[in-house]
């Protein structure tokens, strides 16, 4: 045994019991005659002391030898300490050594190994096990092990059975890339490492399971945008007999759940909104309501004029930012600037000011008087004080450049704060999106959704207004679920798939499984699933997943610290059937 | 809502309420002016009753046109049963139906949807969905289901962190072989598919998690035998600061919980043998417990006469079949051909029975005395009414073929019952097995196993004898776990590397990322590994690990369901850098 207790759990009650400790030198101060070392794991440190007084002299040598991130062995005795630390809970003992034991020596980490590191990104991750060690990234890890068990126990005590389903199984070229996988003893013909268990749970429906869930890895050979990850973790839910009031009751059940046991706090019913009240109140399908500023669409007070940069735009739509009056000139320029880089792509940005007096300093002041102005600010909900930031021009643009204005002020002012959580059902997605590159109508979610009960016939009318029965679950600007309820007869489905651009052979290769069972009785079903990484990180009150990942790739999808992936010898490949054809 | 109850809750306390049921037809009676249809959910059968004189026309023709395996939703009143039902819990009641609609029709199902079915192994499988509809398919889910939940809150409660380890890992040639997957990202270079998360574990006690699981799956791309998967899942667990003691105690408790809650049975401390041991006793290191028959080695009381068979023979060896005395004549020839069956590849079989009298018959009376025989008989515990099988030859050869006969012998006589458990440590395996294809030693759990303190002498005159700090748990013959004390220190493992014939350059190339964790300070550590198939069908009673996977694949790695693997289109190739180079 190589321990007796660990080095969080000692207190005063245990002065005098004879200890056994082990773990990691974080610091050592040695004064000759005395030395201390702080022991810690994962539980906490506890301090030890030499004392050359109390302790033989081997002992004391030992001790004196000791460098950061040694494993070591102490036994001794808990006794009181003379100066206590209140910031630990172990620090009104020490342990009086009367043995130590080096387990294992260290070389010096490449980074220290403290809550604030001076090691890089980059240091970090090559050596993750050490970065492991720091308290921050640790805790992040025990963190996500509480949200899943807290997952599982909630959905499992509401009768969610989970099920694995396989990773092993079949290419579809349909959505984002699939890593494939070739088959040793099936040559010439490849696995695909699932993008989602999508087809496997509306199988398990139709074979009667009711209640579906599952934690499991997905996989997309995706380009990499800053945090994302070529794996990474869905709660992947599915339900039978239901509607969609019914997911989102039970799954806001969930939610709520979460956010109590894990931040301890309560929240209300979920409010809802339908896309389109999203996209025009916020120029985005996952707004951030923990705060004001929604878009005043301002055409209608804007339009009678001589200002042609207005005149001309589909849309003309302003946000208040509050206080935003005492901004100084050169602030609002920067704030123009920021929002003409080509990140954003706003052609210019057009503000009025809302004196404490009441009365009105536009940019455009040639163009509209106070009484204009006045109305600006009523749409808008600006109050004296604050700044109206106004954009212009085409709807889809122009919303999305207003959403991103509106984010970075509020990031700007602090109105994003990690410990409020605001969630929001974004309900009424279009069943279809217009993709610019391929000239032809996609799947917003996947060709699985359902469309409302009734729109089927506009599918050929007016595709692009085809609402479907799916949802979005936000929550303070990040889409942390998403989900439908599924077709689940075969014709539908078989039109669907033909309006995708399918041929019927295709859809037959595909997804013939899934038509056939849906020819056996399946039932009506949908579900849900959860980006895990996302919805852990937002918990945790921070913005990056990969702090809540043990083994995170960098952004060219590599592993750096087992420098993976990699080249394999020829004889693995040629037992593939395979051999490289490189492009470059 | 589709459904305000279940068809497994309604009881007698329920008559009289209005109710929505939902479910498909199991099976339908139809008198003409009654009919009866069983409405058939997860949760249980209800059944629906339409009778001409209390439901109206319309409901009546409906119902008349119900097939089997029809999803329907049923309104009605709940009311007593006039023939009740004592076989399933709603058996006191039935629904007078107001109104029915059909959900989803269905084809007839390719085999019945009964817990017996008509089905075939390879119907069952392209039809899984259909499968998972009858009661033992989809009670050995929920089971497992339930295995994993106890799993999860046990070692939860333990502090025990679940930590998620990456899919996309690096190819290592030792061992099994890997499944690849190509980056396309990464031109020319693979990602493996981990075979298990050993290494990671391991730099996870090099990060202080201090005690980590994960319900994890791995893949193997094996020529697969019978009853094993290309990918399968594994309990994956690891501790730091223990020694072989503790990690036993943990586990013990793990597996003791998981008896008692599953399977309600309360199991004593397990016992512990060695391999040698196990080896001399059953000639398996997976021995079935459950009931004797130990091997009797009969060497000195057999070699000093003129059978030459024994004489020549490393090892003779026997074992006591009780109640073995009742077999005919016919009955041990065709035991003696069943030996000699080349997948056993005994060369003969010796019997002797032991006569209710006390006197022996042997099939080697003329070599052999009745004095002879009685130690034979006192050797491997015979008694009276028993009959002893003898098999010799080269000591591991023969130990495998009478393990055979031990446990074939077990099953014809019901001494396999599958309510009965009993778990046994294996414990001191060897550090190294020697392998016949290469002539050489090769690592027989993996080349991060500990050898047994003081023994590292031993590799250069005696590698065989070296002994590690590996132990498997065996149930009921099975093995479910296995693991050891890890090698936590640079020298040992570069040793360790260098005498399993890794040059330095490999064994960086390869595992340099550990060889370097282990220079920063890596505690000692060791874990275990369960097969959660195999551990779930053994406690749910059951043989075939198949049958508790929701989407098993068949003998050449296929899943006949959706067809895969399946060829990929060329661009796909393309686009990863690779070609076909297909051998046939």
């Amino acid at each position: 045994m190589y321990r007796t207790h660990s080095n969080g759990e000692l207190r005063a009650s245990d002065i005098n019991t004879e200890v056994t400790l082990a773990g990691w030198v974080q610091k050592t101060r040695d004064k000759g005659f005395m030395i201390w070392v702080d022991l810690r794991d994962r539980y906490g440190i506890t301090q030890l002391i030499f004392d050359e007084e109390r302790t033989q002299k081997s002992v004391m040598e030992t001790a004196s030898k000791l460098g950061r991130e040694f494993v070591i062995q102490a036994k001794g005795t808990v006794i009181a300490r003379e100066s206590k630390n209140p910031n630990i809970p172990t620090g009104d003992i020490e342990i009086l050594v009367s043995e130590v034991t080096i387990l294992n020596e260290a070389l010096t980490p490449p980074f220290t190994i403290e809550n604030e590191t001076d090691g890089g990104e980059d240091l970090r991750m090559k050596y993750r096990y050490l970065d492991i060690r720091r308290n921050p990234v640790r805790e992040n890890l025990v963190f996500r092990h509480k949200v899943t068990m807290a997952v599982r126990n909630y959905l499992s005590e509401k009768e969610f059975v989970e099920v694995e389903t396989p990773y092993l199984i079949k290419s579809t070229p349909e959505g984002a890339r699939d890593f494939v996988v070739p088959s040793r003893m099936n040559e010439g013909q490849f696995y695909a490492l699932p993008q989602s268990p999508q087809t496997f749970k509306q199988l398990l429906m139709v074979g009667g399971m009711d209640k579906y869930f599952q934690i499991v890895k997905c996989f997309r050979d995706e380009d990499l945008r800053a945090d994302r990850q070529p794996e990474f973790t869905q709660i992947d839910c599915e339900m039978a007999f239901v509607e969609q009031e019914d997911i989102l009751n039970t799954f806001e059940g969930l939610t709520r759940h979460l956010l109590k046991e894990l931040n301890g706090v309560n929240v209300a019913e979920f409010p809802r909104m339908t896309y389109d009240d999203a996209m025009k109140k916020y120029g985005n399908d996952k707004p951030d309501i923990r705060f004001g500023m929604e878009f005043g669409e301002l055409n209608e007070v804007t339009q009678h004029k001589d200002f042609n940069v207005f005149n001309q735009a589909e849309l003309v739509v302003g946000i208040a930012v509050p206080g935003g009056n005492t901004y100084t000139r050169k602030e609002i320029d920067k704030l123009t600037d920021w929002v003409k880089r080509p990140q954003i792509g706003a052609l210019g940005m057009v503000y009025c000011r809302c004196n404490e007096d009441g009365s009105f300093k536009s940019s455009v002041d040639k163009f509209y008087d106070q009484e204009d102005l006045a109305k600006w600010a009523d749409i808008t909900g600006a109050k004296a004080g604050d700044l109206i930031c106004v954009l212009s021009g085409d709807t889809h643009k122009v919303r999305a450049q207003l959403s991103a204005l509106r984010m970075e002020l509020a990031e700007r002012e602090g109105l994003r704060k990690a410990n409020e959580f605001a969630p929001l059902w974004v309900v009424d997605f279009p069943l279809l999106e217009w993709d610019e590159e391929t000239e032809r109508y996609h799947a917003m979610h996947h060709p699985f959704t359902s469309p409302k009960p009734g729109q089927l016939d506009l599918l050929e009318t007016n595709p692009g207004d085809v609402k479907a029965n799916a949802y979005d679950l936000v929550l303070n600007g990040n889409e942390i679920g998403g989900g439908s309820i599924r077709i689940h007869d075969k014709e539908t489905q078989a039109l669907m798939f033909d309006y995708l651009g399918f041929t019927p052979e295709e859809a037959k290769a595909q997804f013939g499984f899934l038509m056939d069972a849906f020819q056996y009785g399946a039932p009506p079903h949908g579900g849900i699933a959860f980006g895990l990484d996302r919805l852990v990180s937002i918990l945790g009150g921070q913005e990056t997943i990969r702090d809540f990942i043990a083994f995170p790739k960098n952004n060219s999808g590599r592993d750096v610290m087992i420098d993976a992936p990699a080249v394999i010898d020829n004889e693995q490949l040629k037992e593939l059937g395979l051999q490289l054809n490189l492009k470059s």
